[in-house]
């Protein structure tokens, strides 16, 4: 740079430094397992690819920091962990040399898929002492909307995977579109940005699908808990405010639908305009608040004709699995509109541009330290899920017996 | 590669192989403020970027390890710490909702510019209770040679900038060339090596810049300590050397200028034929030496026509800015013929090419351990400055009652 | 993903989750010397480079995590440390400036390359008081098979390359092909893998150097020692085998040649077809094994007309030099169909993709932990090796009253 610069700059005014005041938290020791849960809660059910990718050729998945390898033989799913105890080769570079077996590549060692056990060492012959020495870790399997679940736990029984879904989807037939993307950040990030009542006003007021609906400025918010979720009711939603010394903020614009009317019948649902056609098709379900979340990491929005929902899978500390899903509750012919719909508009407003904000938001979140504000009651009563449910658990299988690993920190 | 080979390569004779004898400093703990500021020394204005570049859109910078959010406002600039307290996103993500205000892009905290304070929480309503208990750091900023300048303290007043910028650009009109260069390297390597007496005539002798130019192959130098500048005067420049038993060294050539003849009336000047005319521009300003540093890392090279300065700046543990100032005191038309030195050779010879060795080095320097020789006289006493400074402004600030932070480490 | 899903998939089985059962080795503290040379054992000789990229223009090797500046003077190999004591720039950057010597980029501190001594700091004139008071580390060299050796010690006296290197390579003349490639991960494993009888008759199955060659399925091994050498005896051969419950594995097949028949003649030389010829080249000499391996990593693996050696390099923890080395035991016109067949073959296949196999799994082992079966016989003996012949130099050294460094942990 070249510049006529003056010995000194007229007009800028020194001001006093100021070391600010920053008070608030600065760890999670409020919630002791929630903070230890870097890489994720074990003693869950977690979606981490799509059933069309499993075949039998051999697939590396990474979960709650572990490696695991599934493989497909005679039409169900097997996951092995994915490192063979011989020299440390991942399996998942094998291929299968007998009918539901998996041979890692290095030596031949082959595993039976459905229990583990080392059933030949190939290259030290069909004697070889070692087979019935060894038997790899395995975990359970189930396929659920198109997807693979692995449960990962400290060797309880798994409970039936439907008992961890969301009930409706059970119980109702469904059509799903579904987006799987890894992500940079923890899982923790994630859900909480998921359920975070404030930033969805802020944050997404610029994204295209919200671009004709108005937005509200503020809400007064209850948390209430119902069964394993809980749920964010909007009593009340402001779409206008005057920030004193300030100026105006709105949410509404000239090119944007009005805001609805207050209590129109809808009131428990927030600003989606009634869940009633929801609730009609899927058996008179109660949707007390229009989003909700339960462990370990589900998050529920009921819009007036489907549900999305959001599953954060933790991969490590520093990424996570984001499974959105989104369902309507029709079938047969019915079910055409809704592939035109998803096709053409959700997969790329919502679950692209609109989710992909959340990335961003979930990539540079930095926290603890933090300083919580009112909206954030989702957030403190999440944690407070999170724990209560934990510690529940860890007594449990204190109670059977069983080794906890990392679950008491 | 091929080759036919005789068992035994012949005239291949094997030599003791020795382990050498290395004494020298392990550490720099003889200067131990000096040795602990790794990220560089508070209590400094540093320049930090072009004054062009600070707009109303927030920008972000590094320094002393700490990210510093930098916008501009009714023509002054502002600067917060990087860091919403709320959830630890960047501030310099966001934008400006209300004038002299910053709103985090997450949430949309509102931050006062001039004092930090949160005025609002877009999403929590203009009754937010959190307004009024939050005050984000601040830092003081000024302008000065075409760039925005931050005083990083420990909660002192901030003395005024001209009181640290070189005397003679406060007091005198000047014009300026400026480089700024984010480099790799310890910011200490970086000072170290500017004002390094003795790497300028081996390191520099190849580059464009000194092409035509003789260079001394040693000097007899003393360091001279006046105000807050120590200065390197060469007493006795040496143009040509035999080194027994190795051969003859010079730094002459037919294609050089002659070197200057002995106490030609400059001799403090070194071998730059003269200050006469700087001084006689700029006050008749006195600078005993060629080249002279002061606190916390500047530089300067008196030239017969102009002074050149370079500021390093620590960005962090492993960074540095460099910022070299070309500067000329002249005023109105006879500024004309500056530019075209400057844009025609100065910034691609000097503040290019031969700035562009020193980058190299610095890059690659790795010490301590080290093993100083007789001309890093010039170094012990720049380390020397550092650690007298700092111990007293330590005790200054004690007297103050300030938390020192990490000054004393 | 877009999927029709019931409420349920059918036929998906879950099954109990199972924490296996994986004993094995822990660590190798059964081996500590073995277990502490992360980077290479000390006391060897290693080659580092080709002879002709070796000139008078300074070159940087890393070997055993130490950086070595390697040129060329007087057609000699000079090695020093690659670090400048002054302020730790790597020598390797600089030049010759007087013969017999290399002077730093720097400040022009100037080494001489024999004896590694100070001789000159060009920028403090012939009088500087700092020369003769420090010396440079310096390493012996040697060149063989057209490669520069260099020897890392610990201060002893290097004893004769030829001492260490194969021994039908010294006494006899031989040509070379020979290939140097820097690979990621320890140079343990690339050992490991070299002598490892297991994995070559699976891994190595479906490479184009095996293609037309019979494999057997698994052999009866033993382990023979004699002097440095350990030796892989091939006792049997089993070409085909049923695995109960799984199937029937062959390394046979219609278009591969017939395996061997046993004992014809061969035996000790496993499934290579006869050590004859080679033996009748070079002088008789008797290979009781196929494959063999010393200290500090050689692998030689006789063929019925050449013999192929590794030589596996530390270069630091987690990277190695493959040096694959071909060798005819041939002089005159009789050499001129090795280079048809090397360069028309062995070094595309063999060299190649047979060995990028090997580099493959060197890269992915991750041990200890490990679970070792019956063919790692080999590897356990070659782990003896190396820790009965270190704990003995480690005396030796002891004896002779040097300083162990790193070696005993």
């Amino acid at each position: 740079m070249v510049a006529d610069t003056p010995a000194r700059t007229p007009g800028t005014r020194s001001r006093r430094s100021r070391r600010g005041r920053l008070p608030g938290r600065q760890d999670w020791s409020t919630w002791p397992h929630y903070q230890a849960a870097d890489a994720g809660f074990r003693g869950y059910w977690y979606p981490v690819a799509f059933s069309s990718r499993i075949t039998g050729r051999p697939t590396a998945v990474t979960l709650l920091g572990e490696r695991v390898m599934l493989m497909r033989d005679g039409g169900a799913v097997h996951a092995l962990k994915d490192r063979c105890p011989h020299r440390g080769v991942p399996l998942s570079y094998g291929a299968q040399q007998f009918p539901g077996t998996v041979s890692c590549v290095y030596h031949g060692w082959t595993f039976d898929l459905r229990s583990g056990d080392l059933v030949a060492a190939i290259t030290d012959g069909p004697a070889s002492p070692i087979c019935g020495k060894v038997t790899q870790p395995t975990f359970e399997t189930a396929e659920r909307l198109g997807m693979v679940w692995i449960f990962v736990g400290d060797g309880e029984d798994a409970p039936p995977i439907d008992e961890q879904l969301p009930e409706e989807l059970v119980s109702n037939p469904a059509v799903v579109g579904v987006r799987i993307q890894r992500r940079v950040g923890n899982w923790r990030f994630a859900v909480e940005n998921g359920y975070d009542e404030g930033h969805a006003k802020y944050l997404h007021r610029t994204s295209l699908w919200r671009l004709f609906k108005a937005m509200p400025v503020y809400n007064d918010t209850r948390i209430v808990r119902r069964g394993r979720w809980i749920y964010r009711v909007q009593d009340e939603q402001y779409w206008e405010a005057d920030f004193p010394g300030l100026g105006r903020w709105s949410g509404q614009a000239w090119y944007k639908l009005k805001p609805p009317k207050k209590n129109a019948g809808h009131r428990n649902i927030g600003n989606t305009g009634g869940s009633q056609k929801v609730n009609a098709t899927i058996e008179a379900q109660d949707f007390p608040g229009f989003a909700s979340v339960s462990m370990p990491g589900v998050l529920r929005i009921t819009y007036p004709h489907f549900i999305h929902y959001e599953f954060y899978v933790p991969v490590d500390a520093d990424h996570h699995l984001y499974v959105g899903v989104m369902a309507e509750f029709r079938r047969g012919l019915r079910t055409l509109p809704f592939y035109a719909k998803y096709l053409g508009a959700v997969r790329w407003l919502f679950h692209g541009q609109f989710s992909g904000q959340d990335k961003w938001m979930v990539e540079v979140t930095d926290a603890p330290p933090e300083r919580l504000y009112r909206p954030d009651e989702s957030l403190l009563q999440w944690r407070r899920l999170a724990e209560d449910v934990t510690k529940a658990r860890a007594a449990r299988l204190r109670d059977e017996g069983l080794d906890l690993g990392d679950v008491e920190a």
